[in-house]
């Protein structure tokens, strides 16, 4: 069993892409800079820009915090993000969810320059890579595809189970794997709360990928001997064997499921570290206009 | 087993299209409009453009055909795009594909603007189409869904095996089954050319869509009793029992399989006929701004 060290793997990237910037400075360009809003002060929101302005410290970019009220007007956000859209030294704008009730997401998402959007919400990006398009591909599949890629895993020809429908992970995943291409070439079977005798599916599955959002939801009865195992679920449970009083937990059941696995991602350090990467490649793209224009 | 008879159903549904124009009339509104675009003087495009406007004769669409010679400049085609997308009598454009080679499809794609992109091609569109958004959705898995909405087919909880991973069949049709809604729900499985063992897969399937655009390549032995099965493809072959001299042939080995079937599609008269309901239906929606503004 082969752990996919999403830690490791970020990290390796990370050099890659502040080498990447050290080139750029060296050549004369501007640094790539991302732009974060966040309205309001949701925990786990603070936690996660907190981790993105860092990231972008480490690698070498320039980072901006736009930071609203709770209750900020609809109208000033938006204007905010027009201010950023039309701001040439900006390259990425990711907007923090969940928004205050009172703005719409769909709005604020649409209202990002497609050229911007390297969160990959947009559905310009969205719709380029159900097309097989140059898009921002959104940062889970991304950070899935780029372990993939540096484990050299298989996926041509492959049983891809995927375990979740949302639009961020399950969907966009299922376009990816299925697509022409390496990775890639898989066939892809998506299955949700609503499908029949998902242990019998998941047990066909080659490679599983698991977005359900439910703590050791996948036993080691319904994996097949040396599948590939990505798990993307991370739920904080109470503990009484951590000093913290909780501790994290995937929607594998990594102890029993491990064993069997060719290749298996840790919760956590595994597909979470890949997410913030692609951010900062996304942002990179968009500064080096890979993508648009 | 009973027909899944698509000439019936989209002459129901023309019908109630021309109901509906009449309505609008009786109303002051103007008629819906659709504009297409030909360029060159490709035989089966021609076809498909005449069926398209004696189609919109038939529920009262006002239409109008801009014909381009084949060697066009691009400028030329992108400004007579431009010239319609600002017509407010015009409510679709749809630009007949293939384009002549000098001519980007992705450019005249994106060109259109997507409140009138009746087609469903857009990256808007497709986007909005994967995240569950209101969109015009092509033309093919429109008519589909149509069928199965018409034939009240369960689809929650049921192994949907979709053959042919394109652009505008395969994959559009993997989101719309597997999405949360009626129909919809259903565990859906893509398969290509590099599945594996191909024939395993479809006989899992309780739906079965196929459009992968080999004659006759589903037999009975693929094919589980009492599936619902979906041909979208069409092949011309030669024909020694025809007048013509040819016939026209689906994906599925209609007379060994239809027998165990529970629902099947004929060809032609199945999906075919359909798909020009759905091109009605979106110019409708685009003429009462049902999705955009």
């Amino acid at each position: 069993m082969i752990l996919l060290d999403g830690k490791k793997v970020s990290s390796l990237i990370k050099d890659e892409i502040a080498r990447e910037v050290v080139k750029m400075k060296g050549s004369g360009l501007k640094v790539p800079h991302l732009a974060a809003m966040i309205a309001g002060s949701d925990g786990a929101s603070e936690t996660y820009v907190a981790h993105k302005g860092k990231a972008c410290d480490q690698v070498g970019f320039k980072s901006t915090l736009v930071r609203l009220e709770e209750d900020v007007p609809e109208k000033v956000l938006f204007d905010k993000i027009d201010e950023i859209n039309e701001n040439t030294d900006i390259d990425g704008l990711i907007v923090q969810l969940p928004l205050p009730s009172h703005i719409s997401e769909k709005k604020v998402v649409e209202r990002i320059r497609v050229e911007k959007d390297v969160d990959g919400f947009h559905p310009v990006n969205v719709g380029r890579l159900l097309i097989d398009q140059p898009c921002y591909i959104s940062a889970t599949p991304n950070g899935i595809i780029e372990l993939i890629k540096r484990y050299n895993i298989e996926t041509s020809g492959k049983h891809c189970v995927i375990l979740g429908r949302s639009n961020i992970v399950g969907k966009p995943m299922a376009m990816l794997m299925a697509r022409k291409g390496n990775p890639g070439n898989a066939t892809v079977t998506i299955c949700h709360s609503r499908t029949g005798d998902i242990e019998a599916v998941c047990r066909q599955a080659d490679i599983l990928i698991v977005a359900m959002g439910k703590a050791e939801f996948v036993t080691a009865g319904m994996v097949k001997e040396n599948a590939v195992v990505i798990d993307v679920g991370i739920t904080r449970v109470e503990s009484d064997k951590t000093k913290s009083g909780w501790k994290l937990l995937g929607d594998v059941k990594y102890d029993e499921v491990a064993p069997k696995c060719s290749y298996i991602t840790p919760v956590p350090g595994g597909v979470g570290p890949m997410t913030i990467v692609s951010l900062l490649n996304n942002t990179l793209k968009a500064a080096k206009k890979e993508i648009y224009r």
